[in-house]
């Protein structure tokens, strides 16, 4: 059984999303970031780096959306969810996820996590930072709107693993100011997102486990 | 036939590492950053987002250096440079990476690229990063040290796509002012690179592009 530690409002919510399209059982376990729980002893001995997702499996943790994807994918090879036999087109899958990873992610993170990257004490470098995200999150979503979403899913035809993982960072782009008719596909592949059922059970799950 | 796109002193070097372990033939091209030629057309067409790595291959370019060491790995499996047939190790592998491109990486660029999350006018921003890059760095690689680094290899007995890039970001460790005495495991990691051949000769290869 897998078990996947996630906070609502994270990027948890990807793997959460390919987990459902997979036909996976796991469980749920919520993260309360509001207490901090992330950095308590409890679930440091999850996961050291006091970050969200962290998926257990029978044979230990594992973390980082680029992998826990791939490894969704792997793990339920019938559902299709990754380009498994083809090394180049496995290769294209995993590039987009680590361009989100590597750099969409991280200038995000510039909006609320300005701490990891200057004195926390330095208010108005966090503030400059935070200043700064409508225009480098604008100007990443342009180059994944007009250079690597292929349509209607990120990879072309085929739904897969990168598909969640964009659609995860694009509910954050409204927070972090970015006009989305700048971003036309990239909206569109949001509202393609969120009608699919494992996208609504995803939500549903993470609102009714926030609830309790 | 490959051809590997790369800077001196950059992550490129994971890659090139990597293709000279799988015994493979590729050709190096190295793009000229003092003369901002990763900013210009010619190289744009190559990889949109001015970066390197770049691998050009009979079917495309891919970029991203995680997405390259697997691509590496699996197109390669004689050399057996990760655990391909094991969705679990294989997703460890690609953890241990994407939290080097996704943190290590990332920390460090503040140190040289601030202007990428802040406005590139304000000074006292990039200088409030440049500042806290000896922390973060050491936070992070405090933590590869105690937590990640199993020994003698990244993922212990076997050697894998993951010690490349590890000793890759460990050059970077003196310039960002990181005390190597507090990361044992990493600085003899680090030695036990630079002791094998395949890393001898990619420096070489990129002295010797380097003055050309």
């Amino acid at each position: 059984m897998l078990t996947l530690y996630y906070a609502p409002g994270t990027c948890a919510l990807a793997t959460h999303i390919a987990l459902i399209d997979a036909g996976a059982a796991f469980d749920l376990v919520r993260v309360n970031f509001a207490q901090e729980e992330q950095r308590k002893p409890d679930y440091l001995s999850v996961n050291p780096k006091g970050r969200v997702p962290s998926l257990r499996t029978e044979r230990g943790i594992l973390t980082e959306t680029p992998a826990l994807l791939a490894y969704v994918a792997q793990r339920f090879p019938q559902a299709k969810l990754a380009p498994l036999d083809d090394p180049f087109a496995f290769a294209q899958a995993q590039e987009f996820n680590s361009y989100l990873c590597s750099t969409a992610h991280v200038a995000h993170a510039h909006l609320r996590r300005g701490h990891r990257w200057v004195d926390a004490n330095d208010t108005a470098a966090i503030e400059a930072m935070r200043r700064h995200v409508p225009v480098s999150v604008t100007q990443i979503f342009e180059l994944i709107d007009t250079k690597m979403l292929k349509g209607p899913w990120v990879l072309g035809d085929t739904y897969s693993i990168c598909d969640p993982y964009l659609y995860t960072l694009a509910t954050w782009l409204e927070g972090d100011g970015v006009d989305l008719n700048r971003i036309p596909k990239v909206r569109e592949h949001r509202e393609r997102m969120a009608a699919r059922d494992s996208v609504k059970r995803a939500h549903a799950e993470q609102s009714k486990a926030a609830a309790a």
